[in-house]
């Protein structure tokens, strides 16, 4: 149950959402800029670095309909996504983004683990100021994202069903829609 | 040295913004909302309550311009903003500021932290499910900008006349000013 009364109704972060409108609409803004703004790091990848931090940061709500939304960006390969979140090392994409995720880990953890060889490995894999700047704050702004959806306890629906849907319209449509809170 | 190429001349989070507006207008609005909108809780409480985060997350650049906004919000009171930093628990501030700042301490470490027991402890003195909330978000957000200002290297001024004069300018200018970034 959560810690204050949200509409019941409402899975995750929405319900979040919906109690506070004046937080959400920079909330909101900031995760279509970062996931789905003009960039050279695909949608599919922001996608990725978001679930993999939910992931290190145990937030099953975000870690899942994140997860969808990766999936979607990527011609629906849950597959992929599954494995850079298990072990990004050996999965199938490419090493600046296998570098980035690297940075994304530590920035979890504390942003003042993220070393200079950590940033140097990123650039000899091609990634550019825009890619590393984009990744730390992808990764900072989860840390934020999951402990608002946990540190208030929200609903956290256990049918995937539920996040393949959420992901396919966080996907399709973005963060910021006419019809919200939804 | 930061880990990316930012404005020299700019300290922490400002440097980062001026590299990426289109991110830092969201995150300057959230900051806005929560610090210095209309809440129950005065702008000096939210701003202790974000010092104290950016102190357990050892990010010097938020600690110390939160620092100096907070005493700003407080007639100068530098004194009980550190003494909350150092030890809330013997500070002399309200109970009720007690039990939020102990969900704070939570959230910085992991939204999964924050117990039943800590929410009926806030409410016991007074707290309403708003400032549960705000508290929550407050202490998430600065996990995100903590991590923005150390995960990127920037650059973390020294001299303590910079910290009073920054934030002198956020607690009565504010996080949203035409003349950004500064």
């Amino acid at each position: 149950m959560p810690h204050i009364e949200l509409p019941p109704e409402l899975p995750g972060i929405t319900s979040a959402f919906a109690f506070s409108p004046a937080t959400a609409k920079p909330m909101r803004e900031l995760a279509e800029v970062l996931l789905r703004g003009p960039n050279t790091l695909s949608s599919g990848e922001r996608e990725m670095i978001a679930t993999f931090v939910s992931s290190r940061n145990e937030c099953l709500f975000c870690q899942d309909s994140h997860r969808a939304a990766a999936a979607h960006n990527l011609d629906g390969d849950y597959a992929l996504v599954d494995a850079v979140k298990d072990d990004y090392q050996t999965a199938s994409v490419s090493p600046k983004l296998k570098a980035l995720l690297g940075i994304a880990e530590k920035v979890a953890e504390s942003g003042l683990h993220v070393t200079t060889a950590d940033v140097a490995a990123a650039r000899a894999e091609g990634a550019t100021d825009q890619e590393i700047h984009d990744t730390v704050l992808i990764a900072a702004a989860f840390c934020m994202f999951n402990r608002y959806v946990d540190g208030l306890a929200t609903w956290t629906p256990s049918e995937p069903e539920m996040y393949d849907v959420m992901g396919k319209r966080m996907a399709h449509e973005g963060y910021v829609r006419p019809d919200q809170p939804r």
